[in-house]
């Protein structure tokens, strides 16, 4: 705490109290005479604490008035809002994710020309071409592929393939670990089924991927939402306070690196943390790592696997937004429950089709796929900034966001009370779709929130519907507030 | 019962002594003259009923002695036994079946020169040239396919053709009420997690598929087993005993053509009853048809689902022993459950890969895939007249099996105490692969039974495995009946 100057320590109070609402829009913030009395600090100081918040664009000076809480003015320039983490959610309090999800998915089934609800980039992205030899190339090597028993437990070279790519998060397994599963999703089902039962109570990060409220919903299992930093992931503090409070957690679900919807990255010592925090707690620790290959730059972040020694963690991960959004190859690691989730693979859907687990093991092992990444990472990063600008540019005052350090998607808040709901639908009118914040939490908390993809080409079509977007969330903040008043 | 010939009665009446062993091998039969007494008959009556048995071959002739018990002389000549309907076993005497299957599973992973345990047939049977050239042109088709996002709701293609070729066997649906999953297994996983949770009781054929029991263990639910025919399947009486006794019986699962592991096939009034019975005790009736398409000859079997006008029945199929064994490609008709499913699909494993259903679609609305079922079946009949001329051959006396209708497996009854665990092993030293009958059920009922895989051309190899398993078989019996004595 000594290294944080004074000024510093005094405008993160304030900033709090803006935050939580004490202080509003509008409102007028103590004087700096007020300040220098009541903090018992300098001119200096009381000064300096102002320009910081008015830099920030929390404050903005009026002559001979002072300084008044401002409207941002760009939504790029004010981060995403850090959770409040000393307040959980009843996990006794969960409604049903499914009606939502399943009301919007139907929806959105129909042909649209913008779709930002994907969590995968374009086509164009990944490698079909090279896919497509792979494929033929295959079936001229195993002529009878298509008709022959599948081998059992996973086709042998994609183990290995997957076993050698470990290393390079800190992962350091024998191919036999390797249990292949049809994508991530099927690998949570499993790890949940392995460590948990129908009444249990999951952690899981708060906002999270609806894919995952679903399964809990679908394993009759109750998801106890964690409050999540935007920047570095599950709130550590929040989870111990949760395992203080609840003795009944029997899980605890993160994705580490570009949280779905957040895109935060936990930071080394977080993440060791976590790892140490389960591990005494004696509550398994499920890691979906989805996403982490697609953090910016050439070094893939470190697992939370790597951390752990005891089996506690379950790892659990796929080829789908990496590799190929078309096919269905997902793999665990079982840690401890290895046996169990064999079991569980086996008498779920059974053995993987081996074509597409040789495709994908020969690409992942060639230098292509190096190529591929590099790529498609600095791809995504363009596309991201352009994404972001746009954001910047059309949506209304109020909105918030970060620009994550890599993927496919930006996580933005709109101004407060815009329905996301009412936006999906006024934007499907409009033949683009968008994922609604509302599907993100079993509470409604995230309600005027949107996830965008940023996986596609910035095309002119694209900016268009981005603007056509931000109009939109103007119109739905607008309706909103007068419907308030 | 007035159609049934007296002696006819009166002979089913010393069947069953000698069945359940009051009469046994070399016993004396009731003299002709003591069977006049003590039935009251005519002396044509009594020398009828002898004769039949002895054509039978229950009895045989020692002449100026009369009849006697006889050992039967060919095993293919002694019909399987018929289940003792009036017993149940209660379902709270649950073993873990998985223990069983796992440790048989992973000692059958060894290569073995003759895999008799498998339950599909051997990929020559099976167009893996036509496949393949469809696959490369599917690709060329839709050069994207492997890395654009999958269409959702499983494909179109897939769903209509499924849909077209369902007609044939009594079912007329829409495309859209097709559920694609990974092969039969994950239907059935989802039939029985839309209707049921942990700890309710199903009813289940006995013996059934183990991989049947393994899906009802690993979900916590009780299976509760009917005693089946080996030739009209699951009896209606036992399951009507069944639903008087246990008030918690949440669903009935029934394969009602090829019966695995019995081959048996249900009376199409069987099949009526069985619907009419569930319907009336709202007991959700889950279709496992897996085989109808190999039943001997052009007419494939009405399904269940034909009857059902209220939606009770669930229907589950794949095209993994018709068309692939390679593919896992399988569909589900939900019924009254059809939004459950489609919710529990979505969070298990999300949608199929589309390659293969597009393959899978093509082939099965070609005029190549009637021309395939027709050769499929006609060389299927011949390779189990050749496996069960071999069971009669070199299997030792005592040996008890029906030819099925059908299908890729015999079910061999061993003579009474011989171990199925003890054959498995002696046979996997000499490299032949069984299928125990301890894993077809929770209670060790079937312990003295093998599955045999019909499904591989009748080569010298195949000869001499089988006459190598028939001595192991004979040595068994011999050791056991040892130890017994």
């Amino acid at each position: 705490m000594q290294t944080i100057p004074l000024y510093r320590q005094l405008a993160d109070h304030y900033l709090n109290a803006i935050r939580c609402g004490t202080l509003k829009v509008g409102d007028r913030m103590p004087s700096v005479r007020k300040l220098m009395q009541v903090h018992g600090v300098s001119l200096s100081t009381s000064l300096q604490l102002c320009r910081h918040l008015e830099t920030e664009g929390w404050l903005e000076a009026r002559p001979r008035s002072g300084y008044f809480v401002r409207q941002p003015r760009r939504a790029r320039l004010i981060p995403a809002q850090e959770p409040t983490v000393g307040k959980l959610i009843d996990p006794a309090q969960f409604v049903g994710i499914h009606e939502r999800v399943s009301e919007i998915i139907s929806q959105g089934q129909r042909p649209v020309k913008c779709n930002l609800a994907r969590a995968t980039g374009g086509p164009a992205l990944y490698p079909h071409q090279q896919l497509r030899s792979l494929t033929v190339s295959t079936l001229r090597r195993y002529p009878e592929l298509l008709t022959k028993p599948i081998s059992p437990g996973g086709n042998r070279e994609l183990k290995a393939a997957l076993a050698k790519r470990a290393l390079d998060c800190g992962i350091s397994i024998s191919a036999e670990e390797v249990v292949i599963t049809n994508g991530c999703i099927e690998a949570l089902n499993l790890a949940l089924r392995a460590v948990a039962q129908a009444g249990d109570v999951i952690a899981v990060e708060s906002p999270t991927f609806y894919g995952l409220l679903q399964v809990l919903e679908s394993l009759g299992m109750k998801a106890l939402e964690i409050p999540t930093s935007p920047s570095t992931g599950i709130s550590l503090e929040a989870l111990e306070l949760a395992m203080r409070t609840y003795d009944n957690i029997k899980a605890v679900v993160v994705v580490p690196h570009l949280q779905n919807p957040l895109g935060s990255i936990m930071p080394e010592q977080h993440k060791q943390r976590l790892v140490a925090l389960c591990e005494a707690q004696q509550i398994p620790l499920i890691e979906d790592d989805s996403y982490s290959t697609l953090v910016d730059g050439d070094k893939i972040p470190t697992a939370l696997k790597h951390w752990d020694h005891s089996g506690n963690v379950i790892f659990c991960a796929s080829v789908h937004k990496i590799l190929a959004p078309g096919l269905r190859v997902g793999w665990i690691l079982g840690g401890r429950w290895q046996a169990r989730v064999n079991m569980l693979k086996y008498a779920h859907t059974r053995y993987n089709e081996e074509l597409s687990q040789i495709v994908a093991a020969t690409f992942i092992l060639s230098s292509a796929y190096d190529r591929h990444l590099r790529k498609l990472r600095s791809t995504l990063a363009q596309q991201r900034e352009r994404t972001a600008e746009a954001i910047a540019t059309y949506f209304p005052e109020g909105t918030r966001m970060n620009t994550p350090a890599g993927g496919v998607s930006i996580w933005v808040e709109m101004p407060p009370n815009t329905s996301s709901k009412a936006v999906f639908d006024a934007a499907l009118e409009q033949s683009i779709l968008v994922s609604p914040g509302l599907l993100y939490s079993n509470s409604n908390r995230f309600d005027h929130f949107l996830r965008i993809n940023c996986g596609m080409p910035y095309t002119q079509d694209l900016d268009d519907a981005m603007r056509t977007l931000g109009r939109i969330i103007q119109h739905k903040s607008h309706l909103k507030q007068h419907i308030a008043a």
